[in-house]
């Protein structure tokens, strides 16, 4: 092959590399529109509690940090601690074929988060609100206004800190066992 | 203080030194009859599903160890690869007071694991069976017998491996961030 040729070749494996990329990039999650970015690991949080609504026919898997697990394993939530952060996983809730009175998650809803931050959010009870929608995770609201409503919704539960959800019981002698 | 004074003190503090790493050992779960022992850290295994179930008012989320929701995310779990872990955790199902058409964990009822050994759980479709009661994590059976009639509950399933639940859909954008 002749000099010119290779680094044509060699030009074009740049390219394609850069291109891939970019398309990574693309890919990313967006910013919710008031400026929360969406945690990177939060598939790998520690699941707090489920639910399931009969009024909308969804069910929900609720995750927490680091910060809120060791908050929910101590018992202390009401207020969360400042750093904590609240997952909620909902799905479309769909019979089971192999056994019809079991619920399972079908469609993916969107995924919710709940940031404590004192005094960043402190006209929305210490609370940033942020939602994606669907697998493929675009920002819900058109501006940040959007987390007025959220609020709203959850100003009822002031005093449990805002918050719907009670970390659910789990056994705690496992945390006994030595690393 | 007299010599033997302080050397009466350094043994009753010794003692108690003792007697709590004693009692944390007590506290340790016991294994199930049929030999397993229960995971260490199985509460910070990723979520793969849930489920709520209105033939006995549960509410469930299953768990997966490394081995299970890496199985899980490349959606090969027909059949689930050996070293895979699946965690039970179940709760009666109880109204949120604070958003009664929220169905949400009361009481505790027990964690169950299926481990998959295609070799030493031949017998049982590949599966090694365990579930500890309560809170305070009982081994559920009297012989190693019991796995029995979790099979044969299990047994309808033979096309998917044995298995009642399929991971739930997530959101795979996450997964593109650097570390």
């Amino acid at each position: 092959m002749r000099p010119f040729a290779v680094l044509g070749v060699l030009a074009i494996l740049s390219l394609l590399a850069v291109s891939s990329e970019v398309s990574d990039v693309v890919e990313l999650v967006q910013p919710s529109p008031n400026g929360i970015d969406q945690p990177e690991d939060y598939l790998n949080w520690r699941v707090l509690s489920v639910s399931s609504r009969s009024d909308n026919g969804t069910l929900r898997v609720i995750l927490g940090n680091d910060v809120a697990s060791s908050a929910a394993e101590a018992g202390e939530t009401v207020p969360w601690p400042d750093g904590a952060i609240l997952c909620k996983l909902v799905w479309k809730q769909v019979d089971n074929p192999g056994w019809p009175a079991a619920g399972v998650p079908g469609e993916f809803v969107h995924s919710e988060f709940m940031v404590t931050d004192s005094e960043l959010y402190e006209s929305t009870g210490g609370w940033g609100f942020a939602r994606w929608l669907g697998l493929d995770q675009t920002p819900f609201g058109s501006d940040e206004s959007f987390a007025n409503s959220c609020f709203s919704c959850h100003l009822p539960m002031a005093e449990q800190d805002y918050v719907f959800t009670h970390p659910a019981p789990v056994p705690s002698k496992t945390a006994l066992v030595p690393d």
